[in-house]
Formats: C-alpha cells, sequence, structure tokens
C-alpha cells in the first residue's frame, strides 16, 4: 500500500459512531493507514489548522467551515446528503462517497436471508418465541418451488438474483430498460411489470431513489402479486406505501415483510411496523460495511490526495451523484 | 402414477395435524391418489374391518390393534418411535417411515437461513424491534470472511455444506471417518476435532442421535471454537448441554445460538433458552416436508402395497431403522 510521506502526519477528524467509537476507528486506521493521525471530532485539543480529512456522518452546519486546510471530506456511509445539508459548506472541498468493497456481497447476502426467512415464515418463529408457543409447522414450499423477483437490476441488484438462483429459487429480475443475465429471466419497462408481478412469490425492492418510483409498492401494485407473496424492501422507504402494504398484510394478501428502510429514520416510535406479527423491521443496515472496510476506504482516498492522484469516488456536484 | 385398481377404494385413516387439517390432507389425497378413501382418524362412522392404511403422528396405545386388515402404518414425520410405543402394536404389521425428496433441500435451506441470521446478528435485531428501539450498526463480516463448520456430513450434512459455499462461507466438515467433498475441507475423527473447532466461526450440529454424540456441544467443546463462534443445532436436542451453552453466551465466548431441536421437546414453559436474547428457538421445524409433500409420499406407498410391489422406506424390525 502507498504511504503518506515520513516527515508528513496529518490529522484526520472521525464523526461516526460516537466517541465510544474512536478507539476501534483508531484500531482500524493503525492497520490502513498509520501514519494518519485519527482524533475525536469532539476532541477539544484539536488545532483547527492542522484538520485536513473528516470522516462523517451528519457532520452539525457550520463545522466543517472552520477548517481552513481540509483536503477532503469522507462520508462514513452512503449518500452525501447528510454533508450537503451544511448551509456553510465551502463550495470547492472535495465531498467523497463511501463505496466499499463488500457493499455488493453483503446485499446479496441480506436479501438471500430475507427470502428464506420469508419462506420459512420466521415471522412466525419469532412471535411465537416471544409468547413461549412451541407449535410445530411445515412450510408450504421450498426455494426450488419459489419465485423470486427482484425490482432493480443494477450492480446490486444482479448480484442478488445470482445468490438466489444459487439457493434454486426460480429467480427474475424487471429493470425500466431490458437487462439479460446468466439464468435470470428478466423482464423491462411498464409493459412487463404485470407478468412479473404476476409470478413473484417473493418481492425484492431494490430500486433507486427517482420520482417514479416513489410509493411504487403500493395497493395497485400488490393486487398483481399471487395471493400470499411478500415482500422485501432494500431499496427506499419512500419506495413502499406502508397504508397499503399494511391494508394488504391484514387481508393476509400478503403474507409477511421484511424492510430494511423507511421513509423516516429512525423509524418513529408509534409506527404500527414495530409490533405488526408479519412484519420484520431491520435499521437500515442491510449493506452497511464494517468500521474496518470503511477505515481501508477511507485510507485508500487519503493515501490518493496526499500523493497527488484522483480520489476515488469523489461526488460531482454539477451531476448530483 | 400408477392406480389403485378401479372397483376397490382403500380407506386411510389420519392422524396428523388435528381435526382441522383433514381437508387439506384430502385435498392433498385428492391429486395424489384420488382413489383412496381419506377420513378423519376419530370419524364416528368408520367401520374398522374397512381400514387398511393409516398415515399417524403419536396413535393412541392400541388403537391400530383394531384395524384387522390394516395393510400398513404410515409415520406422518421422522422417525417410528411414537409408533412403536404403542404396546399392543401388531407384530406384523408393516411400518413406514417418512422420507420426502424435499428433506435435503429443506435442511440446507434452513441451515443456510440460520448461518446468514446469526452472521447478520439477526438475534439484535429481533429484540430492538421487540422494544422499538431504532439502532444502527454493522456486523463485522461478511460470509466470504466466515468459517462454517458442520459436524456430520452425511446426505443433509453435505447437502447444507455444498450450499454454504455457494453463499461464500469458506465450509468445513467434520465427521466420525474420512469424507471427500468438492470445495469442503473435510476433518475427521477425534484426532482432528480441536483443528475443526479452533477455525470454526458458525458451527452446526447435524450429527446422528448415538451414545458418542450425546451432549458433544458441552464446555469442553465451546472452549476450543474461537471468541464470538455461533451454534446452530439442527441434529438432536440431546447434541447440546444446555447450561454449558447458557454459560458460554453469558461469558460473551459464544455470541449467539440458532436451536431448533430440544432435549425435551415440545420445549418446557420454564425453559431459560425461551427468552435468551442472544438465541433463537424454533420449533423442530428445519426439514418439516409440506403436507403436500407427505401425501405424495404416502400415495406412493399405498400404490405399491395395491400393486403388489415392495413398500419403500419399510421399517425394518431387526435393524431398528
Amino acid at each position: 500500500m502507498s504511504q503518506v510521506s515520513n516527515s508528513h502526519r496529518p490529522v484526520l477528524l472521525v464523526k461516526s459512531g460516537g466517541v465510544d467509537a474512536v478507539a476501534e476507528w483508531q484500531k482500524n486506521f493503525g492497520e490502513f493507514a498509520p501514519d494518519v493521525e485519527v482524533r475525536w471530532w469532539n476532541d477539544p485539543g484539536i488545532d483547527p489548522l492542522a484538520v485536513e480529512y473528516v470522516l462523517v456522518w451528519q457532520p452539525e452546519a457550520g463545522r466543517i467551515a472552520g477548517y481552513p486546510n481540509l483536503k477532503a471530506v469522507i462520508s462514513s456511509a452512503a449518500g452525501v446528503d447528510h454533508i450537503l445539508a451544511d448551509p456553510r459548506l465551502p463550495a470547492t472541498v472535495p465531498i467523497i462517497r463511501m463505496v466499499t468493497d463488500d457493499t455488493v456481497q453483503r446485499m446479496a447476502e441480506f436479501t438471500a436471508m430475507s427470502s428464506l426467512m420469508l419462506l420459512k415464515d420466521m415471522p412466525r418463529m419469532i412471535a411465537q418465541q416471544a409468547r413461549r408457543e412451541w407449535s410445530e409447522f411445515a412450510t408450504p414450499r421450498t426455494a426450488v418451488e419459489t419465485r423470486v423477483g427482484i425490482m432493480g437490476l443494477g450492480a446490486l441488484g444482479l448480484a442478488c438474483a445470482q445468490m438466489h438462483a444459487q439457493l434454486g429459487f426460480i429467480t427474475a429480475g424487471w429493470a425500466r430498460s431490458p437487462r439479460k443475465a446468466e439464468r435470470i429471466e428478466c423482464y423491462a419497462g411498464e409493459d412487463q411489470l404485470g407478468a412479473f408481478l404476476a409470478r413473484t412469490n417473493i418481492l425484492i425492492c431494490l430500486l433507486p431513489d427517482t420520482e417514479d418510483t416513489r410509493d411504487i409498492i403500493n395497493a395497485d401494485l400488490l393486487r398483481q402479486l399471487p395471493a400470499g407473496a411478500a415482500i422485501i424492501n432494500v431499496g427506499r422507504g419512500t419506495h413502499v406505501h406502508t397504508e397499503d402494504l399494511l391494508a394488504a398484510l391484514d387481508s393476509g394478501h400478503v403474507s409477511s415483510a421484511l424492510l430494511d428502510v423507511f421513509a423516516v429514520e429512525p423509524l418513529p416510535d408509534d409506527s404500527p411496523l414495530w409490533n405488526h406479527p408479519r412484519i420484520i423491521v431491520t435499521p437500515h443496515g442491510a449493506a452497511t460495511p464494517s468500521r474496518r472496510e470503511r477505515a481501508r476506504q477511507a485510507a485508500t482516498v487519503i493515501h490518493a490526495v496526499e500523493n497527488g492522484l484522483p480520489a476515488p469516488h469523489l461526488y460531482d456536484r454539477e451531476r448530483g451523484y
């Protein structure tokens, strides 16, 4: 791995996971960038002029503008909206997106787990355990008799589809424009959405967040699924019309759901999703990389900048991604 | 499919799932054996002389002896102990084990789900959901960085190992005697048990029930696993020494467990396993076939007997299996 020069020891401030996480960040950067000095975001002994990098999640407005020698703002997780929300953000400081190598593997694993959990009716098992109830039951189908349909066939969607096919699921995908993939039946566009839905027992949403996809999982879409279908949302919270999903669950037309993303996060205390017996709620962690993996990625960025090379995953303010 | 002769309509009594399940059994046999008359075990209108087949789970002592024209007793689930327990069981009536084609697929799917659930720390997510707590977290490893070890390399164990390897897990197996399997690192015998345990992050028990394997998952074995290992038991309940497992969980040496089988079933109300935050309890359903699959298998047995052919999966009273 390339090294930072011996004479210079850049300071990196970390705001991710709170003060309790600082020791872990220091250990991880010690592995991948031992020449970087890692300090807590609110460390009172920091000289603002010495700060050259920040690794942040939701930095307080105005804080970044206070570091005149900043070379890069590295986002600690997916998305940079939480950085752009700062009205006093300097217009030219490079912003780096967090993209790790293991995101695709993590998402494929999480969706495979979710499909198996709904296939095996884990919501029922979880509810039974909570009330100490022993009721044996058999689920009606195996994976090889079950049709999984994945909405969104980007890099993540394709990897999820392949892992499902390897488990034996009869796997299809749907995207805006035609795709081809080995062992995956591909549907495209509005015209083929109905046929895609009609054959799908487990629907996985991995669509991007656009105007067209907002509330796409609504009563009209759910009605087109066969009775007893299950829903997995790992795309964006805005993809699911919550009231329509709840109505479909309560009527029995939809059997169960696993939701990892929500229109409002953290999911509010009074949300009816929390204690619905047919819904599993997970806290937006489907593809969250480990701190070690994020430190490895941030180290790569710092080494590139220190060596005068282009920083990977630089956010483009013009294009908006 | 071969048919029962047109002139003869054998009566099958069903005791499996209670009276509520009879309509479903009738529908399923209607698909695979439309010439068989399916009746409820406690139907008051039954002529005992007309009963030629029974499909049973835990028949009451003495009941089977009351059907003099019985051609076969078909077990409704794995094992025949629940039939042999009847002291008045006729000595010569054929007993048929329930072995379905989808058992292997179901077990592989269930263990893959279980490993992914423990890898992703679903016990934490389930506990958080129960108290409406939103705490995002990242798990330390992906499947491709995780070592799964399967104890027991029979047909079930091998299928589980292959499915884990396909998901990316670094997969090994351990058996009494040496085995070979593509992509699976195979360990054998007492001599290699320590090395197998030392490299295993997720241990899956699929051993048979013998004197040697009773309480095999005890303090001494658990100590040989790396810190933070997880345990999955889908073998027999007697394989796990419950107090030792609880101690290892409470010390943090073992991170979590998913248990599908128990020394006493149903799991007693006052068992500390029910509400342990790091344990998922499932009601002995890892590989339970659907009623449709069992009806298909029972229909095959009836057709064989009716046509004078050998019944598949006949229990051998001499050998004991």
